[in-house]
């Protein structure tokens, strides 16, 4: 198999007529098509029916016709023939971080082609916070290269997610203006999250915010949302008129049903699937029109492991949904949504040949995918060529600390005189109002972790600014008791600086450093050693490798972390669990609930312990 | 009552983020609100479910807050209780021609808002054939003057309908471009019809159609369709492959479901939407989401007689389908097709405070209707001021003939020496590939008339080049036996011209300068006398009055009408019948079918003769 010839990849006005003016007259059999895909039997998701001994006819990645079998008036060069297969457009994310797989886009194209998903609203507000400028050139270059996964980019409204913080992005009405002329693939802005700068005048961030929604209605862009915590009808009401789209963030039936009939179109994700499909079907719902499913944020391991848009899709029928209504929420409805439908979301001509043939609905049972009209997977295997990119510098020397960090960057220390210090903590999914304050000994000048009450040291490094600057302070009930041990990550939500809990400031230095050395990934130090590292040497994110290489790193440090005794504290947050704190790249998130986080230092929060909701900062200690 | 300041009339998005910023601080109750709507239940359209005892809180022309009564945390400066009716939202037109009509936009808001409608997409080829360059500043003008009718215009792709003929104006990819950019409200493309030349390269309209498209990707709009006669399974595809994303065209249910399942979203009229919605009931068809109720063109007097919108959806009750789904075709569906959800179609925030208040959803008896968060109808009676628009001279000047026609402008001359001659005929509404051919005899020069076989003459005068232009030949089966009597009428689709036919050449001048002396309209004159008339002084397609005033009119055009002899021969058009010929109007399209017509004289068919999917000429007699 060869790469072909990199045209009709990217969506530009001039090249879409040309590809449709060809089209018609395929379609019309006065030029030959290059393939007639014959099938058992066709979802056509407009009607939600089935039609029987179907030809897809295909012009380069295009469908050109489509009609019963031997209707097609033209030549075809090649013909195939799947009596026992039933074709469903393919699958597409609504919101999806591809970061979170933790793979270029070239190799999640790999990973998720064969389950199903040809095509992908990339919410990118991860890579837009590593590196702004450059979001549209990251997110077009591996379909420029002949990559089959659509990936339309919606520039993230978070960037940076609130206004007393900074990254390595800063999106506002000109940036987003710039986005929405520069490419038809951008399908809008991504998730609006930070609601106290959406109502609040007052908020830093507000006049940025509104700048980008601006930009993204003057080019008829679709306004996404994050509803997170967002459960009182006055506040879901706000959020509507405000001119945000979408949710995907209800965990309840009842939150899921305020604000679909709020104007939301509402977007569905696993951790809250089950709940919700079996509570809508016991409402005896019959319009799922203004539904999707998606999966926001997936490892490549779990994509391994799962599924990636087809295990959405099971766990749906699993739940009770008929195939056919699972398959509309995560084709024509998302594609609809996105105002995406010219290009996917059905098998219909002028829409890129994308079809998933599968064997047993019920099961939702993928045997093979095609993408851009030709075969790209048999079972989990993947077909075509991966494109090889040289990815440039700007993408991956992306950790900037400046120096090499040493223990004293990581010292809290004392006023001078005093035996004990109060120190402000934090408490990893378990937001309350305030922050919690614990009473912690000093020694040498410095306030101490406490093992015996589940307290540790946190921080925050710094790695755009090449300052080397690190804020620190103590966490409640996470990171390791095992002694001079450390765990370090360069994605840290959502700005992604260097996050590291260790139980030895020497411990943390080794850690962050070992990351910086290897452009970004993970570093696990454990009783003073180099116990395991993952590299993302793609923006601090992101490894330019296959799923299953990913993934055996992966497995090898968890392999390693299971060796550490790490503390833990119940919260009432559903995804935060004893053992390897994986979880803790998201502890980080400076959004829904906004109360007190830790960022990296700033001239207005010195010591980086922030209000994001207020603006307020605090000592760590005092 | 008083005309309100004209805030929030006209879609920027600049304005747009300002509304919105007002709204969400009204919906959090931090600012208060002008009005609570307290209704009896509330459908909502998203889910199609009712929500019981509902208020609607409104800011300005929007809505800021739904929710259950006494919900709403703020202060309300009004509150009206309507415990006994539903709230819908306000109807929506996905394709109409507000030019058949005949009112001007500001009389048209009082005709169909008390009857539900209460936003338009605008099909612009009528105004913009009269004056292409004027078509924003047109449809923009009633609704900048606080009209609460929202029209979103959609320039016509027919602007010229064909590569043969011409008018008023020129749209190719610059003016479409513009188009897009000046205005929010401008929603994409309208019916792209001339369907030789978008499959055809060889066709001169080709490129300047497909740059009307590109122009229209490029910024996100939709590019609406027009498959009229394509019923074969290739044509339907091709149409679909060519980007084109809908049809209205569809008269039977085969048709409307091989488009359906073509992805076309489709909107159906009311001549074929009895039979096609039993058709899909029958099918059992459960997803009406691709599916949307629409007008296309009806007069003043027959909305007058049986509706506006509310009688479309009335008759899809009537045949079968369930009122809630019926709405649903009229409120989103048609919104989220149009990508207008933002503004329209559902009664949710941030939405226009467009609501149509029903006593009985069975036979959907509309009692009273809200606009811009007010009150706007009691029963029939339209209750706001309509703004006086002193139309300008580009508006009501717009019948250029050059001087008074005489006879000899009708002439059809023999060759020297001839006793006969064979005249080229057409026939209305009754296509064939080729003209009838006619033997009619000549006298003192002249080709004759044969009432004697249903032959009469038939012309299209120029009005827009000042040069006295007037094509003339011979149809079969219309047009008046009575002699010396002639019908004239400015609307003569696509491009209004005027066409007359007449027994005599003398009444067909005097017809056709009465039109030109009142800037536009009808004219019968009955045996030499002038009979009737009625005035549309605006583009020659309009009147800027109450449909009353108008309808009046028009009942003395066909009172006189009745007392001349029409000839008339069956066809196999549906909607031709004997009587008064108002449908002459429509028998100068160009397009669907694509055969022999009669346009205006130019340097390419000098006697107008022409074949419109071959662009072949023929002289009117030989």
């Amino acid at each position: 198999m060869t790469v072909r010839t990199p045209i009709d990849v990217e969506l530009d006005a001039e090249t879409e007529i040309a590809i449709r003016q060809d089209l018609t007259l395929t379609a019309l059999g006065k030029r030959p098509a290059d393939t007639a895909l014959r099938v058992g039997r066709l979802l056509d998701v407009a009607t939600r029916t089935w039609r029987h001994d179907q030809e897809i006819i295909i012009k380069g990645r295009r469908i050109a016709y489509v009609g019963d079998a031997g209707s097609y008036p033209g030549e075809v060069g090649r013909r195939v023939h799947e009596p026992e297969l039933s074709a469903v457009p393919g699958l597409g994310e609504i919101h999806k971080h591809i970061e979170s797989s933790h793979l270029t886009p070239e190799y999640e194209a790999a990973l998720v082609l064969p389950r199903g998903n040809t095509w992908t609203c990339e919410a990118s507000h991860e890579f837009s916070n590593v590196n702004g400028a450059k979001t549209l050139d990251f997110w077009l270059s591996a379909r420029a290269a002949g990559s089959p996964l659509k990936i339309f980019p919606l520039p993230g409204s978070a960037v940076p997610p609130t206004g007393y913080e900074h990254g390595g992005g800063w999106f506002g009405y000109e940036e987003q203006k710039r986005f929405m002329q520069e490419s038809l693939m951008t399908a809008g802005l991504d998730e609006v999250m930070d609601w106290p700068s959406v109502w609040n005048p007052d908020n830093p961030s507000y006049d940025r915010l509104w700048g980008m929604i601006r930009a993204t209605f003057e080019r008829r862009g679709v306004v996404e949302g994050h509803a997170a915590g967002i459960r009182d009808v006055s506040t879901i009401n706000a959020f509507a008129a405000a001119g945000l789209s979408s949710d995907h963030e209800a965990w309840t039936v009842e939150e899921f049903w305020e604000k679909l009939t709020h104007g939301l179109f509402m977007e569905l994700r696993i951790h809250s699937l089950p709940e919700v499909i079996a509570g809508l079907l016991e409402k005896g719902l019959q319009d799922w029109s203004q539904i999707a499913l998606t999966t926001d944020d997936r490892s490549a391991s779990d994509t391994l492991k799962l599924g990636a848009t087809d295990y959405n899709v099971r766990m749906a029928i699993e739940a009770g949904l008929p195939p056919e209504i699972a398959v509309q929420c995560v084709t024509i409805n998302p594609a609809r949504h996105m105002r995406l439908t010219p290009w996917v979301g059905s098998i219909a001509p002028g829409r890129y040949a994308d079809i998933v043939l599968v064997s047993d609905m019920q099961s939702f049972a993928i045997e093979k995918v095609w993408a851009d009209g030709e075969p790209v997977s048999e079972g989990k295997t993947y077909l075509p060529p991966i494109p090889q990119i040289d990815w440039p510098d700007w993408a991956t020397k992306t950790v900037n600390i400046g120096r090499a960090l040493t223990a004293e960057d990581f010292h809290i220390k004392a006023e001078a005189g005093r035996s004990s210090m109060t120190a402000a903590v934090l408490r990893p999914f378990h937001w309350t109002d305030d922050f919690l304050t614990f009473d912690l000994p000093v020694e040498n000048g410095l306030v101490q972790r406490d093992e015996s009450r589940n307290i540790t040291k946190f921080a925050i490094v710094d790695r755009f600014s090449g300052k080397a600057a690190v804020s620190k302070m103590f966490w409640l009930g996470c990171g390791p008791r095992t002694p001079d041990t450390a765990l370090a990550c360069s994605m840290a939500h959502d700005k992604h600086n260097i996050w590291c809990a260790g139980s030895s400031d020497e411990a943390m230095a080794a850690a962050v450093n070992a990351i910086a050395e290897m452009d970004g990934g993970w570093a696990l130090v454990r009783e003073g050693e180099a116990a395991a590292t993952v590299r993302y040497e793609v923006a601090g994110l992101m490894s330019c490798r296959t799923a299953e290489d990913l993934d055996a790193d992966m497995q090898a440090l968890y392999a390693e972390g299971e060796k550490v005794d790490w503390m833990y504290e119940p919260t009432f947050h559903p995804r935060w669990g004893p053992g390897f704190p994986e979880r803790l790249a998201f502890a980080t998130l400076t959004c829904a609930p906004w109360r007190w986080v830790l960022v990296a230092p700033s001239d207005h929060a010195p010591q980086g312990l922030v209000n994001v909701a207020t603006g307020e900062t605090h000592p760590v200690v005092f």
